[in-house]
């Protein structure tokens, strides 16, 4: 774990009851004697690091204790507060698995289990701080010249600036490579590029500071990456407009990218990649961020309706924990949260050895986006008409879950990147 | 159909050219070469009288004239205008099944029918209708007194007295048999009952007029009928506060009934039904209408999917209707969509014929209610990220399908209702 | 009801007290007080005419007492008796919607409900009769000459001659289309065609003396009807070896037809139809018969595990129909079993009066073999281990089951069918 | 891995050239750059051990090469050759996780690779080693007299002494706690007990020399452990007649166990332990080498189905691989065996250092079985048609996998063993 992280939590949080509770809990684990715990059923915690426990435990008391409070509110408003990004930044919870320019460096499963952490709160939460630090910070540290790292990283890992990621156009999703925005020389301006074009559903993008924008080259047509600046975006160039009454992820703020011959410096663009791999790798980075991060969405939705059956009594008072049909409910989502946590853990294993695959990451956002919105759906009956109560969380997470199963690949397409990967023959069409 | 239906609907309704062509279409079906209408898979058409054929064409060009247009709003605002029950008493939509008082006495399928069309547009404002319908006009009906009668369901018909059914207690669900209201005779005041007690998600119930409340009376301890008027009661004795940021079901109005020793006269008390034969008797008639209803909802998601299919294109300009993956859930649905809509209808037959039993409306409640939800959330996928966008109409369907699972019986409910008159044993516990 | 199935039947079976009960249950429904019947939970009998009834009750009652005790032994040993056929035959049972040529002429839904009552016992049982009734005589029905019709009719319907239908080859299952099979003009015998090529998964084949054949006429490269008298057929010319050693449908035989030159008189060929069409309405008829058939054997799956659920006691000495889990399982099975019904029901109407599509056949063959499948193996859960030995039936019905769903249009096959009619764009690929 | 299984493995294998294939590529994965394994996709073996991936290799390599080329055979004729345990007995698979009396102790997880090699090739074979192993071997090992332990584990571990573990009863499936089998003093015999009492589905009984059988004590009502030697047991004491005609496990031998007055000597009495504790623990030892075993036979039905989807073409000559309905199948069940094996090494790994609980081991049993018949039957239709020649293997592995669903603990029953586990509240009823 990097200095930064482990010396700037204590300062924060360690005299905090909550937290020296979910230590305790954590370290626990070493010693106990065998007991099924619903929370961990297969005991996944066995395979971290004391860091990454620790780890664990800041975030969770983070986001339990400050943005647990805010979401109701927030989902009900459709509204996102920017601060959150500072304060995430202020713990070095952005793009946490970045060594150096003041990132954590923690490894991927402790990145997974930030996103975990937020995602138990809320899919909208997780999605801004993933476009922040996977797929911005991501790529610029992947892509980017010494110079890029250096301007940007620093102040976006303390949340200072802010990202956003344009590869999505209005009518490309599922096929990127399609895309219409173009970067062509300046007719004037030596060393500039001219972006035009739209790209929507945009996370961040109203708020945003840095825009990571994907566009076709005109001379060559092939995809790059450009930082857009937005300071230096002359008026008229760059707008970004919010996109309102969504159905989910209301506490994520969502918006269009709209660039007009938007001037962008050639040291903007990015030099060592071209075509589809750019945006693939940043994707690649948020997928597992996904797949780690829904499970805690669906760890939660276990945690409320479990709470739900032991309180709620019907039929001479029994609670609805004793009927056989909400028990196999609570079953089947426990075990999926428990077998996608530990898939989870092993592909995050695999990346920090340089051993992992795109299409590992395919089955595991696949499958574990699946099976968390399954699992709430079905949860969700548990409340039977009280779920429609949004105070009760559980609609609101089903909600959301329907997002993370559609964004970065839908589940169909990562059905069919794992179909061409098992048989050697691709069946998009 | 009634005189007053016929004569009304024509006045308002031929000259427009949609219904004319509703109505073409129609009468098309007896003598056309037989070709497959994705609309009507399996002919459902073929089963109706002309009657039957023209008040659902009546009641659909109405649906999608007047009320299509404002949902989307209604929904993003939660919000109801109650000037819409007046509409459909205008039109003679309002208790249609009930002979006399101003309705219109069609039959049973006929009611279904005017319930699938208003659900196409919204489950929500469907909600309004059957409870002012089914529940609150069919009790009356069924149990009140001639008095009674005459007293209110003239005007409910029309739409100027708006009706709420109370039976759902905060504690009491699946398990109205434990509720706690109670009705005591009124210590000074001879010939009155005094009730007590809170109803909650009631459909209608901050606007209504005539609440039809179930309590227990004081002294047999058995459950009985009142019929609550607003105008007739004391301040402070009746309150109706709404129920605000629901995840489904926006476009209607919910709400909760506080009674406070609200005196009622013992002639709005039902005289010829105790026990829970009351309330499930009307909640019969509301199911078998959101049995037919709920079809309606997952014909739109049919239809609104198909088109998007058609008009989305993907992969070197395929549209997504060309995608095996796609076809599937096309598919599954009409399929679903078919056969539930034939259930439905055989079903009302029988009802009118006075064969129907409540394991029947269980049956076709519960695997309506259920495929439709399930066929409106496959149907979403197709539609990608763009699904949380509200202007595409899925996403407002699936949260309202969720609810029409859970109200008037909740799935696995019935499934346990089934399974009793399948065994012979209850198994509620 | 043709006067030869009336007369014949009442010989047979009215001094039987079975069907006695069987016709007077069938009638009772008419006059009864509502009560929900698990055997048939949306009274589809009511749908039903007398004749129908009647033909119904004859069927079941045959099936009941003189097929299901042969099916044990009958499937251990792989071994279908064509004795069968020939009692069918004599019951007026095969071909009995054809008019005339000494068939029945029943209507489809009467067709169905002898299949019904044959896929009760077995599948295997069912098919055999639906190669004989539907494909073979149908075809001869439909598109033979008069004088074919005239010398074949009359015996198969009597079970004295038995068919084979000849369309699935070893390389062409789901795409017909691409067959191998040809047959080119007889070089030296004039009016006379030779026929080659090898056709699979046939049954009947090794006991059939009609098979209709279908191969591409080698001028034309058209696909035409040929029916080859295997008492015309040159030694060495027509082989039929059996299939063994199957995992369903062990009950009925399977072969191959192997042609070498097989000489088939000009007369012998179908004059009226060329390509597809012609094997695609004889399947159209047979499927219509798998739809309504494979309720029988549903419907023998609810029967067996409802027995099995109450007679078997676990924990306590509660039956195993006191569990939820068990009575959600029955709850499903029936609702489809019902819905399965109605549904084919609707359309064999509709095929009588000319209104039916091959999409509507394709929907309910998928349907209800998809719902019978699944619901076969959720009720075999109910069982246990115990399911394991064959004397329960239930994994005989589970296995059989899945052939039902590959023949005639495996299921992902119909899926694209409608989905084509759905959309108008064919995604065969 | 111990001298044993060291020693005697290369005698046998070494010289074969598969073996090395499988060593070397076992080995591959330390060092290769990352590419996706569709056999293996979650990369697993990078949790192995070499000695795991070696006792893999080896167990795999006998599978293959020595039971692959007979069980098409054994299961046509219901037949199981006892050869089979003696041969693995040779080569140290039986009781690989006992240390000492012979036996190789190896790891859980190596224990479990062994169960996937076996039922890899037919859950049968898999079921008639897991009892020689887990229940009767570990029973004996961890509840026996240390002389008990000296005079069978050696021969037992050589394959020359057979087991049968007789726990449930005819009347008793899920619920062994209500056992009727009895042992009682022996009247005359001092230090005999006689048990009578009959137990069925016992795997191995017809061909088994150590019988462990639980009964009731008759002096304390407490359930007790006995092994039943069959030497020692007099004419007409003992019968194990086989169960024939089964649906699935065809290639291995079951039976049922009747004893009748079987005078045991008291010293064969387990005497450490009483209740359902003793049987339990033994069912857990064997659950988990299903859980794993499990993954083995899907992946056989994964490789089989692709094989054929990449070999058989329909429709313009396209493979069925190419078909987007196809490759879903193939993926979602790549999915499940990638996820159940990761689930099951993890609980291995938590056994060997005492952190694992029951539930756990019921959860992957439950989950694992679960997905495996699911995926089974999902890839099964790929096959179309063709699945019902057994000589495809699919049918077979389907037909096997509903078996291991219902055995050592019905899906159900585990369901609600976790429902206990999460909520504290048991609904056995």
């Amino acid at each position: 774990m990097s200095r930064i992280l482990c010396m700037r939590a204590p300062r924060r949080l360690l005299s905090q009851p909550i937290l020296a509770t979910a230590i305790r809990n954590a370290r626990r684990y070493a010693s106990s004697a065998p007991q099924f715990d619903w929370e961990d059923p297969l005991a996944s915690k066995t395979l971290l690091t004391e860091d990454e426990l620790a780890i664990s435990a800041m975030a969770e008391s983070y986001c339990q204790e400050e943005l647990a409070p805010r979401v109701l509110q927030a989902y009900r408003d459709e509204n996102y507060d920017p601060q959150i990004l500072r304060e995430m930044g202020e713990l070095g919870l952005l793009g946490a698995t970045i060594k150096g320019w003041g990132c954590a460096g923690v490894s991927t499963v402790a990145g997974g289990l930030i996103t975990r952490a937020v995602e138990r709160v809320d899919s909208g939460y997780r999605s801004g701080m993933s476009v922040q630090s996977s797929l911005v910070m991501g790529g610029i540290h992947e892509f980017g010249s010494e110079e890029l790292k250096d301007r940007y990283l620093p102040d976006m890992a303390k949340g200072k600036l802010l990202g956003a990621f344009g590869l999505t156009e209005p009518n490309h999703g599922s096929d990127p490579g399609s895309m219409e925005m173009t970067a062509r020389e300046h007719p004037q301006k030596k060393g500039y590029y001219l972006l035009s074009g739209s790209k929507t559903w945009i996370t961040n993008s109203p708020i945003s500071d840095v825009l990571l924008v994907w566009a076709k080259l005109k001379e060559t047509g092939k995809i790059r990456g450009f930082v857009v600046d937005r300071r230096d975006s002359p008026a008229g160039t760059l707008e970004t407009p919010a996109i309102k009454n969504k159905n989910g992820l209301r506490a994520s703020i969502t918006g269009m990218i709209h660039l007009q011959d938007c001037p962008v410096p050639q040291e903007n663009m990015f030099l060592e990649v071209e075509g589809l791999r750019g945006p693939f790798s940043c994707l690649n980075n948020a997928r597992y961020g996904i797949a780690l991060g829904t499970m805690g969405a669906l760890e939660d939705c276990i945690a409320r309706a479990r709470t739900y059956a032991l309180e709620r009594k019907q039929f001479k008072g029994n609670p609805l924990a004793k009927y056989q049909l909400v028990q196999k409910k609570l079953a089947d989502a426990t075990t999926d949260a428990a077998y996608g946590t530990l898939a989870a853990i092993q592909v995050g294993r695999l990346k920090d050895e340089g051993k992992a695959t795109p299409e590992m990451i395919s089955m595991i956002k696949r499958q574990n986006c699946d099976r968390a919105l399954q699992g709430a759906r079905t949860l969700q009956e548990i409340f039977g008409g009280n779920a429609v109560s949004d105070e009760y969380g559980i609609g609101r997470h089903v909600a959301n879950l329907y997002v993370t199963q559609t964004y970065e690949g839908q589940s169909d397409i990562h059905s069919l990147i794992l179909g061409r990967a098992i048989t050697g023959i691709q069946a998009f069409v």
